[in-house]
């Protein structure tokens, strides 16, 4: 709806003076965020201090139905952080404390604002660490992570963000202030609304504080990394790994035109028929270690003759610091000044990487279009980063070939999306995972939960659902 | 509502006339379960092959609003698997296969009707096992088990069930069969249906396929046990375990009562002090256990001087298999005939053990009530076993101190119920948490959440929700 000026200033009395921007170029910078997806230039940016502000924001949006889109990082590879409507943006970067921590009942209390590598240097020093990892770590933030259901390199061992959140307070979209699930590892209470919450995407509501469970540091660990021409042996490596019981700490796979981008950081040799490479993290303990690893190097040596096996920390920091980059650098491979590189995000059970790998090169291949592949191997997960041309025959081929993508993930029993959520990205093609699995009605429950949180639709209106 | 032949019949002709007990004598064993809860004998009893069954009885049950109540082993300690209304019973018990088995995926997928041992029989022979492991284990089925949450004892470092579930099969209470979740190990696509359906204790609908995250067999653990004058000591104990960032593998308490239960099968020599014994598993590799266990023993040997450490995994077993029989020994502890055991279930964070254990001990010296306490503290679970006269005046002392004992655990950070659900019996105890902690609208969601998946509110009516 069209905002006049008296509610624009009940708006602005509700959050407080000093927390609102209102200049057009204050705001241009909310236009976009990570994801190619256009945005809007909002009305207002919120930039609130508290829940209560936050709540007063909010009861007035319900009463005008005007459309509200929460941001923290702006890291949504999915066009989750940009509004679509002339609404506005809540910002939850000014809440961004660490208010509690308490390690003998494994929990910390954060504010949404909080960026992950900050609360990860943080518990280091304790010996403890928070285990999501996305690649955009050093950006992201509690809040905008929970809201994807985000994954990173460790989700093959820990899981992604919502086995890691206990508890939240949560304003609805109505402007009830709630607290879901609380401090303890665990609860038998009713249904779960912190699960909801994780990976709702701001259509329910704004998060403003998080009970997230912590864990030990891993004791010892070291990184073998190995080398492949064809994709298949690649799955077929992992799964073997994955078969004999073992559970790598990481497991991330990469291509030849991933590896060229950040080769300068790897400091490695590579081997000369290499299309794909493979790195596998084991732990364990001091004493054991070394007997783990030369067991995991047995079984891949099945799939290749050329393994290197890396224990010196330094080295290995600087090549996860290189991988976590990959993305980032990729953007620098583009050859031309319109074009732009689309990450894609699917996930297949293990068993079923070989053939999946293989069908979505196929795909590419017929399609003679640029794509670099890497990702999480080691809970099935693949990130085709797609290099086109930002114009509108360009996008229908990175379109085409993303649903060539998602069908080939959902015929192995796989998710169209892994970590990165829906947004409006992906709203079709969520659609068409639950048409595949004959279950619309799922999307149809969805829907009608998001009307009780949110009766009046005004949260992140057009994100997840596709109609 | 009152249910003539007609409906009845439509009903039998939708579940298949092979799958349903009509005879009184047949459904006289529905009137209770594992609770106390006074429950009715039900109108029919459903016990069918197949989800599409199923979906043609919720249909017709919604249509004429009857009263359905889901029920698989029958072990509620809440009163979730009786029924309080003139309705049916869906006993899900036929529907009892392993579907399969996918090692490199780390899953299983379940019929609702598998019982927790049969399913870790089975993946134990692939060096694999479901660690949710309540002590009801022998009995209780992978449904009952989603419906409360369940934990057990190795919930300290695996988490209870819904760290377990990637998706289910489910049909809503308006018949509608749907898929959540799926295959993989995560995924970022719209609202979490599965987490909802898990702790929803039949309320939602009906589960009738799930797939179950596995995990390796742990390679080698030992067990210490430790001996205590005060109950203070014990948490603390756990607590300064916890604090040097070690998670044991279970930690379990009992007090002298429980001990006295059991103590023919520990087979142990417990110091004539003792009033409270710490059970610690700690676990590693072959090489290094050795060293880990002796770092435990120096930390909890600041609290007591007796520490006793077991390596020897028959007599491991044994004590396993003991305290798993704990609440079944004290019911036979019972001294008059009309005395039931009413097992109690709360939860803090492992901070706030000793004060807790502290508070609940006095209120029950207070009340000079005979109470058993016992518990999974390693995450803060403790279970007050409480004797009493199967009278009124014996039930409402009961109450009382369930409620003392509850407001200890939500005065702390805590949750009046850990793993055993809500059912008819907590219900006010709930909404008393959801009081204190200025929350009471997310009972009101939980409501309308329930609304959206039945509406016409023949699920399991009355549990869950005070009022």
């Amino acid at each position: 709806m069209n905002i006049n000026n008296d509610i624009l200033n009940e708006i602005r009395q509700a959050a407080g003076e000093n927390n609102v921007l209102q200049n057009l170029e204050e705001k241009i910078p909310y236009k976009n965020d990570a994801s190619y997806m256009p945005g809007r230039i909002p009305e207002l940016v919120i930039i609130p201090e508290n829940s209560d502000q936050i709540s007063r924001v909010l009861k007035l949006c319900t009463k005008y139905k005007i459309d509200v889109t929460v941001r923290s990082g702006g890291t949504s590879l999915t066009g989750s952080s940009v509004t679509n409507y002339n609404g506005i943006i809540i910002n939850t970067m000014k809440m961004d404390k660490i208010l509690e921590l308490n390690i003998a009942s494994r929990y910390v209390v954060c504010q949404p604002g909080v960026r992950l590598d900050n609360l990860n240097e943080y518990l280091n020093k304790y010996g403890f660490f928070y285990p999501p990892d996305p690649a955009s770590s050093k950006a992201s933030t509690v809040g905008g992570t929970i809201s994807t259901n985000a994954g990173g390199l460790r989700a093959v061992r820990y899981g992604a963000t919502k086995e890691w959140v206990l508890g939240t307070e949560f304003v609805t979209a109505t402007g009830e202030i709630i607290r879901t699930g609380e401090y303890t590892l665990k609860r038998s209470a009713g249904y779960d609304l912190t699960a909801l919450i994780i990976g709702s995407e701001g259509t329910l509501g704004v998060l403003t504080e998080a009970i997230l469970k912590i864990e030990p540091l891993p004791e010892k660990y070291g990184r073998i990394l190995s080398f492949y021409n064809d994709i298949y042996d690649v799955g077929s490596a992992l799964s073997a790994v994955k078969n004999a019981g073992i559970t790598p700490l990481i497991a991330e796979f990469m291509d030849l035109k991933t590896i060229n981008s950040i080769r300068d950081k790897l400091n490695i040799k590579i081997p000369d028929y290499t299309q794909f490479m493979l790195m596998v993290d084991i732990d364990s303990t001091e004493a054991s270690l070394k007997g783990k690893i030369e067991n995991v190097e047995k079984i891949i040596k099945n799939y290749t003759k050329d393994v290197l096996t890396i224990m010196d920390q330094k080295t290995m920091d600087e090549i996860y610091k290189a991988r976590k980059g990959a993305y980032s650098a990729l953007l620098n491979q583009r050859e031309k000044k319109n074009e732009i590189v689309i990450i894609g995000d699917v996930i297949v059970p293990a068993s079923e990487l070989p053939a999946t790998l293989k069908e979505i090169k196929n795909a590419v291949d017929k399609m003679k279009i640029n794509v670099s592949l890497f990702g999480h191997i080691g809970d099935g997960n693949i990130h085709a980063n797609i290099f086109a041309e930002n114009t509108k025959t360009g996008l229908e081929k990175v379109e085409k070939l993303q649903m060539e993508i998602a069908m080939a993930a959902i015929r192995h029993k796989g998710c169209v999306s892994a970590e990165h959520g829906i947004g409006t990205e992906k709203n079709k093609l969520l659609y068409e995972e639950y048409k595949e699995r004959n279950s619309l009605y799922s999307l149809e429950l969805m829907k009608r939960i998001k009307a009780v949180f949110d009766p009046e639709n005004i949260m992140n209106r057009g994100k997840i659902f596709y109609d």
